[in-house]
């Protein structure tokens, strides 16, 4: 919830597509990357963009970009427009930097000496300034602030020793690799071919489908050759919406080809010798769809997995397990499974209220809270509530909760945090505020509960070494989701 | 779900606002009044309108219209133009007709001999044939089907005995009130004052709050004189976001006048002898935020109650119970509290997809609810499942649930239905499917679990009579609700 | 010039077409409409509506209405939806009252005991604050200031002794006309004909032409066999653009029925004795497209004619005429005609200055109609120049042009204007500021060129009586354009 | 006329505007680049663009883009945005590749490694395809196909002798002349300064002009020190609407650098030698405003100039001149006062008419010119006329509209060209249709009269060599214009 409220974001989604088989594909390429692009909606919704090529020889790239829902960016007419595709890669996005222009829709496509290139991309390059320094250095312009657009550049970049007339893309996203270790899950289409890339740290999610017939969908002895197309894309959830079966993640640090002819790993660029994956913390958290799998778990399960060992580590005398809808309700559940206490429903959520225009005054700014959520009192009147949230960044949404749920009737208020205490920017793309501003840090936190003002209230977080990135708060994923 | 999936709909949102004292008032009415939209913005999303009057004499009145949400109907200079009301009333639409044109939007306003006045309506008028051939009669041409504009053109007519330069507003009401006996929840604003509105039989919901200093909120001690204004609104839901205590609901037959002095009633206008009033059913079992109170009881635990019977009159030899999201879950966790059977969430939703232009074709048809639901597998493979859902109308969207769980790996599924079987249309505005098209009016119905296909499955209502309407579908609300 | 910059006004354009002979027609009645709509777009740039009826029993009527020009207001899918038309009306919209609002685009339309009617109306009523209270007196609330709802509700008000299931339209519209004199030219559909009226003075124009193949539209043999279509149009400019030949003007008074068997006028409701007619002398001055023909002369041929008069009138020792642009150029060709004098042009107008948010400031603000108008130094250098304008109004346009042209180079510059004096403001919806504002009222218009701040200059109108109205500057026409 | 018809085009527009004196300067930017803008938009209204510095150190560029006319693209929240900047350029778009998205919108901005630079470009480089293989070689990626991106690349691009700390512009914009000799007129903005470029053969206009207090702006007696700003303008006519005066123009292959200490002229790139200038003759002919000043001539004085000519080399027996408005009446007032014929007008223009919707059908298409222009029959019925029109293109709408005059009442038609035969394609920019499809080119041509079907015709062009280009079309501006 305070992610929610806090704007903590960055998590853009990828998806491709590429037909089996002969093209003209009978396969409704388009159609497909628009509603894998509608099952990653819940990662940006800010704007959206799709580029399908026709595969030929030269290729024909068709782009449709849009702000918005998918369904407002994309009317009947843009996919009338995108029809002709054979394959193609889509990106929804969420914006950091607060600039909402159409010109930042990915994926970026430019012109090179060997054709065009469409490139989404979701992450962020650690070292992005020296990176631009040196693209720029090079004598190349760049009309964003874009680590895809930075990207894009970059692959473009001739390699001295490379055949002028033979591009070798394997190269270049290998040498591009080697310039920048962390954090991109890339899509990078050329021609006929999709190059799925993962980061060598693993940073952000990569996932492979198949596509099948509907009917052989359930079927666990689908073959090869039933398959009419691959799918990649940020999160498994995708591929239910769409008729793929689940294939396998895209290795941290490894380079993809999706062709017609299939999938074909073509290297796997390692990591510095000693270092871990790090894997994103807050995909887990907060960013992914629960029915996603990442590393073979279901994302719902290590929520729940979490807030079972939540119960254990931070054990409550309490009469009521309830969940700060949306995202905390996996762990509440597992919560009140280990602890044996009934869960219950204390808040109901009003979706639209984040959107509207109301000018802040004395009166109405007091509210708070109350224009978010409604507390659903018979449930908790005169009991003790042990509440569940994924996370606490600043600390200034909480208190607000537990003053309308004492209001509200509830004796007392317990607050149990899934996740360990975030005391660290995150430097991969992830929209954290600065050190100063995050209550783990702060002096108070020990007595969390007298900070919160909440008096026979107690929080406690899910304990375990604190978040810190690099080699921090991504590595403590280990720990907590196993 | 199934009512969500039929598109049964026109639960519109009513709601005004009365600054209490002096005028101009310190009260930022605008503000409250599109806040209070906002919180009733599920019951309708295609429209919304604000009118506002500064109450002078003659009065100044202000309207803003607009398509869609709340949040984009009301730009930041919409609430500007708004800002000098002293009392207004506003409206939120849900389009039963299909026609969604800025000219059907609410509330309706005109200029009669004795100035304007503003009507906003929810409800169907049972003899709304009737009464515009009376209206059309006596000379008035009509611009939309709309009921609401009906109403407000018979509250325009004069009727014989009226003093020329003295309307009698609640003449008008009563005689109106005389003309149709339901469904509507009416808020009428002439110059300084909002008449509050319901008809006799109370099909439509309506309640009043006090709007206190926010300091005050909770304190039971509250005093008349802190009053800085009255609120009315569809439902109660609505107060906790604008700092309002509720105060009372409008009784069936109620016309209550709300000025800066207060709340007075004026008449209460009854059934015919013997007839039993008539609040929609479907109020209980779909419409409401379960946050609302009506009839003096929360609807989260009149939900929550309806499952805990269901386990009572349906018990299922099961592992697990869940909900098909995200109306049923109450009756869910009530079914899982009575019957001791645990509770978990099998199915994910994904929000964005019901609005995408995908066209049908052969492959991507055949996903049916896979585009809308993804199947949290960790937490039922293996199991069997009881799946209780609110309501079942045409029994098509049931069945690819069903076999969604099952080939995600339920050994069982079971249906239990928390509502009666749906067996007539609604003749109150509710867009029920003919009678041929509901489930519980065919044969198949006593089969029900060989119809949906699903071998191992049994699919149960909560039993009681089947709702039919008027003396069906409302009526069984006292028996199933208490 | 004066005229546009002084935001005078309220010239809508009215349209209608009804195909002839068998229904469903092969006529594109619709395309018919949106092309005559599109040649009155002069007359309205706010909005625009279509109503075409099927003309069956019961008629299937369909409407399209829109902000905007006519080509933003009818995109493709609008013309789609109107195509089953087999007659229709239409409407062009200048908004003198400044509210720009959907709700009140014409036509309206009124659902009346008999069926739909649909109007459309071009003037606005002298006694429409009377009619209001008449019409509001009599039970009907209405929903804008529109002086066109008000008369589609008188028609919709059943007169006592007409039978009730066989409405007379033409004694309602009788009726009508004997209780406003003027001003309208009115379009009434209903089901499968059309009724086109004048008011008894004949203020605003409407005529009649006939459609006939495109290969017999320059033959003077054309037969009433050929006859493809009936069309009314404010203008007869229109009548060229969609292959229509002139055929009559409609008579002031008089009430025309057009239906697929042709036209028959059915009544001529007198003027008062002794009353002259009153066309509006703006339609010849400014208004209407110069190509079209009132009252059996072409617009541009009494504007030249003006000029010419103006030259006998009010003779200049100069060396130069020219206009300014556009519509006082047949003035001032009219001029150098009959004066001798060379004629030139001098002022290069930008069409797009008006429509830019630039924010008054000390600098910009000072540069008047430099953004408007270029000077085209050249052609005046050292040169006595005499301007033809329109008209004057306020008098505070033609000063900064003087200044521009003296600044330019221009040695004299000699204003003549093409009409009378304007004395007083117009009852009949020309949109006229105050007799205190108007020039031609204050007491320096004796002295116009000292007024105006011109050494070396001097003003003159084309004489004759002041325009006043009405008996004042409607009736002036008589002289002054024959 | 045909100009317009043929969808010939490619004329954007340049503006830029550097305040004089102190920073942060007094003078609106901003509105001054916005008035500039609306004074060039008839040379495009598809998007507009604007980019501003506040000329610090690092300087904060702000820049808004938009579709559709300035008015559109520029609401007054986004004037709001520019309003800090002290120098800014902006740019006004026609498209010629039909391919109208945001994305293709100038002024481009990219960061290079000494900081952003901002461009806007008029004209088409010959050597394009050339140009963007050397770029793409250099490894850098092209994302649109836009001439204008090419050139910010090419200016982003290290030369290597460059010291890295210190960038040369200059030496990089001459660089960037010295690889493509036209066509191009410039504004290139770099933190605090201005490069106002005309590409050798001077084929794009380009002028500068100088902002002082309004009430100097006609005295000729204005010194250095009253200069407020000095803006630099694709042509002078915007000079007038923002209260510049004329200063000079960019000279053919000069480098003018503009700051807030003045003008200061850096270079001039010599042509090869031998080669002349090349001036685009379709300045003169059609594109540029009538009051904007080429190479010190006024262009109506041109097109006057051309119609005496035209007289001259193509006398006719008849009876009276006209034009087809607009751009061909200086031309025709030329003739007329040449040849001693009365002028007169024959058409009047439907302005709106380009933009509607109508679907092509047997009726309507057949309806051609007469849905654009009205014939004033009074004018010419019974006479022999004499049509000038400005260029002779494909030869395909001047056919109907003889026809249009013919069935009006003419009894001869006689078309007159005020330009040259067009009989080859432009190669920098202008969209003129292949050889194949110019009438100049055809073998009817001789007898053009023949072959646009018009008996008691005649058509002449102005005579003197086929216009061709380059070296052809542009060069032989040089005879005709003086």
């Amino acid at each position: 919830m305070e992610f929610e409220e806090s704007g903590i974001g960055e998590e853009c989604g990828v998806f491709g597509c590429v037909a089996a088989g002969e093209w003209p594909t009978q396969l409704e390429v388009a159609q497909v990357l628009t509603l894998g692009l509608v099952a990653l909606q819940h990662r940006g919704q800010e704007s959206a963009g799709i580029v399908t090529s026709n595969g030929a020889c030269p290729p024909i790239y068709t782009a449709h970009k849009g702000m918005g829902l998918v369904s407002t960016a994309f009317p009947p007419e843009a996919l009338l427009k995108l029809r002709y595709g054979n394959l193609g890669i889509c990106h929804t996005r969420y914006s950091t930097t607060g600039i909402s222009e159409l010109q930042n829709c990915q994926p970026f496509v430019v012109d090179t000496l060997h054709g065009k290139i469409a490139v989404a991309h979701n992450g962020e390059l650690v070292n992005a300034h020296a990176l631009r320094k040196k693209v720029m250095r090079h004598g190349v312009g760049l009309s964003t602030s874009s680590d895809s657009e930075l990207i894009t550049q970059l692959l473009a970049l001739t390699p001295p020793m490379e055949e002028l007339d033979a591009p070798d893309w394997v190269a270049r996203i290998k040498n591009l690799m080697s310039e920048t270790p962390t954090s991109y899950s890339l899509l990078v289409m050329f021609k006929d071919v999709i190059y799925a890339v993962r980061d060598p740290y693993g940073n952000r999610p990569l996932c492979i489908g198949r596509l099948v017939p509907i009917s052989k969908l359930h079927s666990p002895a689908a073959e090869e050759e039933d398959t009419e197309g691959w799918v990649v894309s940020s999160e498994s959830c995708s591929f239910q919406s769409i008729g793929a079966k689940y294939y396998r993640e895209v290795l941290p640090g490894e380079i993809v080809q999706i062709s017609k002819h299939g999938i074909k790993s073509l290297s796997v660029v390692p990591r510095p010798e000693g270092d871990l994956p790090a894997f994103c913390i807050f995909e887990y958290v907060y960013f992914a769809r629960p029915d996603s799998i990442f590393e073979g778990q279901m994302v719902y399960t290590v929520r729940q997995r979490c807030g079972r060992q939540l119960a254990i580590e931070a054990p409550t005398d309490a009469d009521v397990v309830s969940t700060v809808p949306e995202s905390a309700t996996p762990a509440a559940l597992g919560y009140a499974q280990q602890s044996g206490l009934p869960y219950i429903e204390v808040l109901c959520k009003n979706r639209y209220v984040g959107r509207t225009f109301i000018q802040p005054n004395t009166r109405l700014r007091q509210l708070g809270v109350a224009k978010k959520f409604g507390a659903l009192t018979d449930n908790f009147a005169g009991k003790r509530v042990v509440l569940i949230d994924d996370s606490i960044v600043r600390g200034n949404t909480i208190s607000p909760i537990i003053k309308l749920l004492k209001e509200a009737g509830a004796t007392e208020v317990h607050i149990r945090v899934a996740s360990p205490p975030i005391k660290f920017p995150c430097y991969m793309g992830i929209n954290i505020p600065t050190k100063e501003e995050l209550i783990a840090n702060k002096p108070e936190f020990k007595d969390i509960a007298g900070y919160i003002g909440a008096g026979q209230c107690s929080v406690s977080d899910c304990g375990g070494p604190a978040i810190s990135c690099p080699g921090g708060n991504c590595l403590t994923t280990r720990r907590k989701t196993r």
